[in-house]
């Protein structure tokens, strides 16, 4: 999607206007590695178009873009930790672990999460939306959200338990739809507007985007996902794929598109950026 | 000192009434035993103290002094992990990984540090006094502060490079000086005065409290201090004790917390409560 690269770059040139330089500070290259990395910005994406329905302007929301990517670039290198998912690759790279070390990875994500909080403080807005964005932004990513999905993630795995269809879609909406929601409605909340319609959109993309996230594992191809692939079925674990089927997850994936896409009625075209966003989604090969 | 065990029994109460609930979270358990386990709670003493200085009401230093105490419980979670210090026990506790495993001691520290900001953000003042405590303690914490630090700690050992004096009065001033400066200027914040004589006071107090620290790794008890000792000539590594022997080591203390106690000479006899927590550091024996 075109409108999704041209966001990419924007939040990259951002992105490397504001962390550390290499030269300046030992963090400076594992981090710039960990977050500059070719990601797609769906979440960058969401807060920048989200921002343009509310009129905010687009420094800001670049600002608050790169916020969320630091936010979600901290859980990959956490996640990808040998004591964790231990992946070696990401988006064709080496990760974190791979390249340096344990220790420099689990200090480069604690970083990360830390300068997310700092981009937000230091946004040029007022100190009450500061605050609504740093506070919202710890609910959404601590011990009652993604902290707490990824260790709902492990703990099923560990317990070989086979989790049913809707602890699987409470799990995911911890692990990763917090902080889709929290993209999705940061335009509203920098604006100060409503963000109850942006929060039932979210919550179905978010849903939507972990099923498509299940169907790839089986169906994608690694090298454009550029990581390893068929984890699920290898680690036994039960997924959206593995209780609906192929086909049944396709389906419901498709269903919660149109469910997202009718949460946005109240802004009428003005939505369209996250309705094509809602199709990027479903329709995605990586 | 007895004000410092009443600082931290009015702290852990806060925490206790504010953490996850093992019942309710499985995060609930291992945060508790990370945060909840007997701390000197230097951090929160110098929070409260320097609150009262400025009339800040008690409910709100006791809030933001959990919150600093989360902050540093995540950093020694993090610390304790086999790809850093590999330690074993904390204040005569199993640390996190022994006691769970290495994947919740990642996501402990890391929804630790959440925590505090979430704690900050909650707090029943102005949002400008919200979002001023949120970003100073994100840059303190950071890339740029306490996380740095901890990067140039393991720099050195792993490079065996022996660091000279100064160098590792930077690093310090990172790894520890950052958190204490901030806890110590915390109470200006809150009561929105002028923190520059506070500064003065925590970096020669950091500098100290980190002397001492060097002389008990080689003077102190193991089981008074509740974790290994020696660890720091096994290491190879340069210390102010290895740098200016134990005597010069514990002169150059005594003058730090001279300079410390001169730069509250602004604040009179209001400040004797900071005072006294100098005394304390340097004559702890844990």
């Amino acid at each position: 999607m075109a409108k999704l690269k041209e966001t990419a770059q924007q939040v990259e040139l951002e992105l490397d206007r504001i962390l550390p330089t290499p030269d300046g500070n030992p963090l400076g290259e594992p981090m710039r590695h960990a977050v500059l990395n070719g990601g797609k910005r769906l979440r960058a994406y969401l807060v920048m178009e989200s921002a343009k329905m509310f009129g905010v302007d687009n420094k800001k929301a670049v600002a608050v873009a790169s916020a969320i990517e630091c936010m979600h670039a901290y859980s990959l290198v956490h996640d990808d930790l040998p004591c964790m998912d231990d992946d070696d690759l990401r988006r064709g790279q080496p990760t974190v672990h791979v390249k340096w070390d344990q220790a420099t990875a689990v200090l480069v994500g604690d970083a990360l999460q830390t300068f997310a909080f700092e981009i937000l403080g230091g946004l040029n807005t007022s100190a009450e939306v500061r605050v609504t964005l740093m506070t919202t932004l710890a609910k959404a990513a601590g011990a009652n959200g993604m902290v707490l999905g990824q260790v709902q993630d492990i703990a099923a795995e560990t317990a070989r338990k086979k989790l049913n269809l809707e602890q699987i879609a409470q799990l995911q909406a911890n692990k990763t739809g917090a902080l889709i929601e929290w993209s999705a409605t940061a335009g509203a909340m920098i604006g100060r507007q409503y963000i109850g319609p942006l929060v039932e959109y979210a919550a179905a993309l978010g849903q939507a985007f972990q099923i498509v996230d299940d169907i790839l594992d089986v169906e994608g191809d690694a090298s454009t996902a550029g990581k390893r692939l068929k984890k699920d079925a290898a680690a036994g674990k039960a997924t959206f794929v593995s209780l609906l089927g192929l086909d049944g997850a396709k389906s419901r994936a498709a269903e919660l598109i149109e469910t997202a896409n009718g949460a946005l009625a109240p802004y009428g075209a003005s939505a369209d950026p996250l309705r094509h966003v809602a199709q990027f989604v479903l329709h995605r090969d990586m």
